[in-house]
């Protein structure tokens, strides 16, 4: 799929400490503003298509540290989607029920309908990330759930035509001091600053160590978003989901039977 | 477990056309009602501990065909039982929407919280089971389904401490015919009668097949239950839970902490 000029290559086993956050040298803003603008629009064509034919559904993960830009991710990629058929989901602390059920219980109840794309901001993989990076959960967790999500996300796939994409927005340790920083900052911005955030982000060497074994252990392969640069993430992000609607050949189902 | 002289040993690979429908032949209701009525006042005792402690959560799978006597042994198994944490479920054909997900997802949202009893009336074994017999599914959907149910089994067991009871409830061709000729001629069990029944009644011997498979591809194993006689089938399912409940050393928790 991709011989894209603008996309690197990754190869497995991933070293996240390899892989770059900006995008490759010689391309620019500049050079992607018309094309990513444009792969969003036909996202939006091809969204149309897929609520209508309700053949398949989408799942769309986005992962990443604090202030890697999951929420920009979603309003940018989906500008020129309808909302009808998209609900996005943002997974916070789980809630005392949750808490008495197993990890994947709320979970699977967000999962797509046909026709529908859910986009996970945060997602089950927070239970082999913050909870492995805290210590809440022991070494034999962490396997068995890994081996439970790689199950689940198969059964998403056979049993309702799930299409899942999977994003690994990565940021810089530098970067997210910048944005975490502006959050204080700006008053639109204040809204998402929790103070702790930067108490995290004295674990950043655990949660890559963490974020690498995820990557490494998933039967569905992720896709790594330099995020440094916004524009460059709304790109790769935009492109790898229109890339493969693309090979759907969906079409309008024409008038309901029995009309 | 069961040196119990009033229970059958059973040995895999299971062939149903071996297994009783009926009790021992030396064991009559006189000799097991007022064991099985202990057993009962046993199981409401245990399940207020067990609701209390909140550290396991517990879920029974009723299957069997046709009026084998699920309804029945729901309501006698936990007679003396609390209904505050019982949640009963009876699986129907599923909606447009449930149609609409993976087959697991309307059962996962039923699954019991810690110490909640999930009782299932009919489950998620019916999607290899009627879709099978009747072929809305492949082969190759039937082995995928199975390994998801493993799959799906075993997280109950491993992230929310799930006791999983599966009980097969095995009623003879001749005492189906006995029961739904009841269904249709009195009053009080007119409202269960479905026609469809007699129809699925001929598919007999594709579904004792596909019942086998189950029986015998499951990673949790089956309790075969001989239902020809209510009071033994009320016997066998009280008798399987209490001795597994008695083994967990449960406790009150005492007053909560902090006051």
């Amino acid at each position: 799929m991709s011989k894209d000029p603008y996309l690197y290559q990754f190869e497995y086993p991933i070293r996240i400490a390899d892989c770059p956050t900006d995008p490759p040298k010689d391309v620019h803003e500049k050079d992607l503003e018309d094309i990513t603008k444009d792969l969003a629009k036909e996202l939006g064509k091809l969204n149309n298509v897929f609520m209508a034919e309700k053949k398949h559904s989408i799942l769309v993960v986005l992962q990443g540290m604090d202030a890697s830009g999951k929420d920009g991710a979603v309003e940018n990629v989906f500008h020129y989607c309808t909302p009808a058929n998209i609900r996005t989901y943002s997974f916070k602390k789980p809630t005392e029920v949750e808490f008495a059920h197993d990890f994947l219980w709320r979970v699977h109840q967000q999962c797509p309908a046909k026709g529908e794309i859910g986009v996970f901001i945060r997602s089950h993989y927070e239970d082999v990330l913050i909870q492995r990076v805290h210590g809440w959960i022991d070494e034999k967790r962490v396997k068995d759930r890994m081996d439970a999500i790689n199950a689940f996300e198969r059964l998403l796939e056979f049993d309702n035509n799930t299409l899942i994409f999977k994003f690994f927005l990565n940021i810089s340790y530098e970067q997210q001091e910048i944005e975490l920083k502006q959050r204080e900052a700006e008053r639109d911005k204040m809204w998402k600053h929790n103070p702790g955030d930067w108490k995290e982000r004295e674990r950043w060497s655990d949660y890559m160590r963490c974020y690498e074994d995820v990557l490494n252990n998933s039967a569905i392969p992720w896709t790594i978003v330099p995020v440094d640069k916004r524009w460059y993430r709304d790109y790769v992000i935009t492109k790898t989901i229109v890339d493969k609607l693309s090979t759907l050949s969906m079409e309008y189902p024409g008038l309901p039977k029995g009309l």
